[in-house]
């Protein structure tokens, strides 16, 4: 069933986007009687069109949820694999993406500028968890000093490309039920080496994916399914 | 380092496919003396390019291989989706596609009319082992008939949309180095309720990936990094 956050809730009827009602209208041609399920403050709702297309509530959804919260913090990449790591990681579950800018980083970040980016990344971040029925929208944070990242807190890990015994696979084995793990992934070149060592003095620990070599945009996709995995029952 | 995959050797001098050399002289615009990776015959060398781009072995190199063969049984999917999974999947190690139609399938197969889309696979395939340092290309079939996967040896897994028990990290704990795992994806409308048993009868063991709803390119990669992060050390 198609889902959609609401903005808010005037006694039993949601008030969604406008784009929402045009998507409900003219995309998906409900018609009126339909169900739809909303969203609203984290929780799940069954609803029903009514009379000029209006969201009725019906009754409450069971929710389910991850035990872990992800935060996801990565470089400026060019738009298309940015789109691509916006996406997949909502539907994977993540719970908070950060942005820095790496000192290889060939895109740069200047957050005053950049309001009408952050508005359609978190376009495409409401879209995915809305199709993966999330019940929370991942956040869209800029660090703008690499120091920021101290303050996070539980496990924290780096995609290093120096590190070689230092597997992800070790690292969890010995960190299971931790409530929190932040992942810093660096830009296509790679950490610059004393980046690098910042980042591991402010409490990243590095590890090693293994033998695979993969694309920039598919780390935090194999990241993320492996956490998933991890806390699968 | 730039990797290609040779089509022969003539003494010292290996033969590449006429794009490659292309890609050698026009979008890489290396110069005579530099070095290029080639893999001849599943093999890496180190080599250098001589007088009018003639590739020279100097030396054969280390090889780094996956200890468990994967096979991807998947439908046709919509191109820019194929595409994505061809990639992702030849970066995540996979070792075969085979190709099916799925009842629910929007898109069909007839293998004498898809010569040419079989050939814009091989190339995607060829390009991902080739970045991602490979020294094989995954092998692309297709399965006519479902019941020619009940040929498939070692462990067979069915991501189903029925089961709800038996977890993916369930299977691959019981099933601890196995030296081979063929998984099948669904399309979009997932399986058939009786294609799903059919299959099932052919010795795939039902699996569910837990809470997370993926869409469907989404499937291959979460079930691949998983296997590489099992495989790690």
């Amino acid at each position: 069933m198609q889902r959609y956050f609401a903005n808010d809730k005037k006694d039993n009827i949601f008030i969604l986007r406008d784009d929402d009602y045009y998507h409900i209208k003219v995309v998906m041609r409900f018609k009126i009687g339909e169900k739809i399920e909303v969203v609203y403050e984290n929780e799940p709702y069954l609803c029903k069109l009514i009379d000029n297309y209006q969201v009725e509530l019906i009754e409450k959804l069971d929710k389910k949820e991850n035990n872990i919260k992800t935060t996801l913090i990565l470089p400026l990449l060019k738009e298309q694999k940015m789109d691509f790591i916006l996406q997949k990681a909502t539907e994977l579950g993540v719970s908070e993406f950060i942005l820095f800018n790496a000192k290889r980083s060939i895109i740069r970040f200047d957050v005053a500028k950049e309001s009408k980016k952050l508005e359609r990344w978190g376009r495409i971040c409401k879209e995915a968890a809305e199709q993966s029925k999330r019940c929370d929208i991942p956040t869209i944070k800029v660090a703008s000093k690499i120091s920021e990242l101290k303050e996070l807190e539980g496990l924290k890990l780096i995609c290093s490309t120096i590190e070689n015994n230092n597997s992800l696979k070790k690292v969890l084995q010995v960190n299971k039920n931790c409530a929190k793990i932040s992942m810093i992934v660096g830009p296509e070149g790679g950490f610059d080496p004393q980046e690098e060592k910042n980042i591991i003095e402010l409490g990243f620990t590095p590890i090693t994916l293994g033998n695979t070599i993969m694309r920039v945009e598919t780390v935090p996709i194999f990241l993320l399914s492996v956490i998933n995995y991890e806390y699968m029952e």
